[in-house]
């Protein structure tokens, strides 16, 4: 048992084993339980945080707003793919300390109180070892409170000052501000950004340091001043499941979702590919005996396809090769976006993947508080083991056929998030087609908003 | 009076003064009236070809279907901004010839015979004189004529085979171009793209040969094979209006919309902006005064806002300034894609604009076919003239309230263009507020599309 999920192995038709510790104790890299995490595990036996003594609702400074305590539930598996758990997860309060401008220009942590509460989930799928996902898993939360913390004084104004100070240089400062539409939400978006690139920074050192390899995804979804934030870089995914309403809150980065960006890198520098590699889509890859032909292709600037006459050069291997769940990246990595990898290179070459790979996330937010939120709306999050085998519609028609039923269910996200994995192990009630199961590990997060909703508007 | 558009110009509050021969008609670049736009100028007179003898409808032997000649209406005026008119037009009949694959591996035209027909729309919105706008608009179709009868045997196949000439190096050649999902339609889309390039390399070569200057927007539609694809480079606008439903069919790229394509270019080639600018966006201009606070400021890498001390290096000229209608790319233009500006440089320096600039264009696809057409169903496109003083529900709204009641006058379409012409100069029954008057070139096409969904389905 580990810090705020709850893990299990199986195989698929075999019964569910009595729980082991999980894998990355055994890892070289420590795995810590991460320090802001109180109270946030949860077990079968005690899922529903708000039965436990410190689920008290926090009251937000900031906003007058009250946050529940726990809302997230979360499932592992490990799929015994590898020797370690590559999934790896985190959850829990995250409390943004206010800070003031001191006397020396200076900027002194004055409030060592928390000042504004907002709740943090995050899956990581690591590739390569599990070290970068345990890296990210103990990081990311503190990068992410460090980012909000230094621009805390703007997102609790109606609007971020132009300077971080509030003193106006410039009297139509504000104007301008309004101008470019520039909104509190605008500096936490920043903020993730932010603290992603900082959290790969990190890795990259340590992994250095402890002679380690490895990346991972990173999916985080983030609740504040009454909004839902989901941050992606990699394949997990989030999406909002409501009675009426299947809404993707994030969109997977993959060699096939990102060509046309790593295409025109390999145009931009071509020394990257060595001489080993085409930039070029094909539809396969080329042959000698399509040398002269005329054959499908499509490079950086196309989204359509046309036809060229087949070169010598066009016979290298693809930069992007493959389809669906196997199109790799230099015939290595399946997702191009991620953190960590900074050591990763092309089988038996020098050819680096890191310059293709971005650590960014992208960002979409949820106004909860706009939101006529019912009973049984909830965010599902999930590694791509999931939504290998079920789609958005099949996960939100499991949603709807359990939640309604369970209401008095203390335990029932935690239920669900169960249920869900179960579902891609191909058991017979599964809605999945026949013989479509994950081998993969699966991390699975059921957040319910009523809650929030509840609190945000004040209640 | 100019091939395939009525022109007018007038100045707000004005009586409609007497037609006067367009602008272009004195360029240095001669005005040629297009010479595949046979038969389709339409005047107030003579607005609906469908009254013309040769308005037969044309049946399409690849897929048996035919299509009306001559669907499209448009209207221009010169808003006397400048000398000539830089907003062009060009519409008419596409004319696909089938090319086939001769003994000496050579493409040669076998069936100087249309084989596939198709109509073109296109609306160019030149800045620095009338130019380059008056070469897209006599020379963009031919170029994508070329392009298509290029791929022409891939567009009437069932899918687009691997190898033009049809013979199969490897078995599975089809499922590989299944597992891609490659259509007909991408071809097209490819052909778009290429001839878009195409006609930019020929702009820039003839207006370096005539010693001219300039650049335009592009936004073409092309209605092929019960399909309408839209292409957009610059900031015109095509949006389908039906009685429920307003869909917009392009995207505007301008500095704002390409912040981050453009910031990342400037990082990637930082001696692109000379020492001169700063790619870093702030709310405004910095002056001395800013130095050594923290401001708030994106990167390229940044869809959120967060803070920087100011550097002296920040105080530069910013790559992309103002908002809105006043952003500015190198304080130059307010495009950041289309055809032309070869040789535009920032005033007074040797900084070139055209590396930040593409000419490629987005292409959306319209099934016609799926649709439920009604007799009102139409797309509106313009350049920017109109869409700076209507919104998409505005234009909706009167063309909504312009149609129904008109469904038997033969030239409702025409007129409908000019009600619109007339609403972008702040006439009294005007929906757009008070004191909205555009000062630009506008130019409109409405193009109906029942007569089409008609013919597609084989009526």
């Amino acid at each position: 048992m580990s810090a705020g999920w709850f893990r299990r192995r199986f195989l698929p038709g075999e019964p569910l084993p009595a729980p082991r510790p999980p894998g990355p104790r055994a890892s070289p890299v420590p795995y810590r339980r991460p320090r802001f995490l109180r109270g946030s595990s949860s077990s079968p036996g005690a899922a529903d945080a708000s039965r436990r003594p410190d689920s008290r609702p926090v009251r937000s400074p900031a906003r007058g707003r009250t946050l529940p305590w726990n809302a997230g539930y979360a499932e592992i598996i490990n799929a015994e793919k590898s020797e370690f758990n590559e999934d790896q997860a985190a959850c829990g309060k995250l409390c943004i300390r206010r800070c003031e401008f001191g006397a020396e220009e200076e900027w002194l942590t004055l409030c060592p109180e928390e000042f504004l509460t907002g709740h943090y989930w995050a899956l990581f799928d690591g590739h390569g070892g599990p070290a970068a996902a345990i890296l990210a898993a103990n990081t990311l939360h503190s990068c992410l409170r460090r980012q909000l913390e230094a621009v805390v004084e703007g997102l609790v104004a109606t609007r971020p000052p132009m300077h971080l100070n509030g003193r106006c240089i410039c009297p139509s400062d504000p104007q301008f501000v309004e101008e470019k539409g520039i909104r509190a939400e605008d500096l936490v978006i920043g903020a993730l950004e932010s603290a992603f690139q900082e959290c790969d920074e990190v890795i990259g050192r340590e992994l250095e340091a402890s002679g380690q390899v490895g990346g991972c995804t990173a999916l985080v979804a983030v609740s504040l001043q009454g909004k839902l934030y989901v941050a992606n870089a990699g394949d997990s995914r989030a999406i909002l499941v409501r009675r009426d309403e299947i809404r993707p809150l994030s969109f997977e980065f993959t060699p096939e979702t990102e060509r046309q960006r790593i295409q025109q890198l390999a145009f931009v520098y071509p020394e990257l590919l060595a001489g080993e590699f085409t930039r070029l889509e094909f539809p396969r890859r080329l042959k000698g005996d399509d040398l002269g032909q005329k054959v499908l292709f499509r490079d950086h600037h196309m989204s359509g396809w046309s036809y060229k006459r087949v070169e010598k050069s066009d016979l290298k291997y693809p930069l992007i090769h493959g389809q669906g769940r196997q199109a790799r990246l230099l015939g290595t990595l399946a997702v191009s976006r991620g953190l960590g990898d900074h050591q990763l290179r092309v089988l038996d070459t020098n050819i680096q993947l890191k310059p293709f790979l971005l650590s960014v996330p992208q960002v979409t937010v949820l106004d909860v508080g706009q939101l006529e939120l019912q009973e049984d709306d909830v965010v599902v999050m999930a590694t791509d083991g999931l939504w290998d085998v079920l789609s958005n519609e099949q996960v939100a028609w499991l949603v709807r056929s359990f939640l309604p039923g369970n209401q008095e269910d203390p335990h029932r996200f935690l239920k669900l998030a169960q249920m869900l994995i179960h579902s891609t192990q191909g058991k017979e009630d599964s809605p999945t087609e026949e013989g479509q199961v994950s081998y993969d590990d699966v991390s699975v997060f059921v957040i319910p908003l009523h809650s929030q909703g509840q609190e945000s508007s004040g209640r």
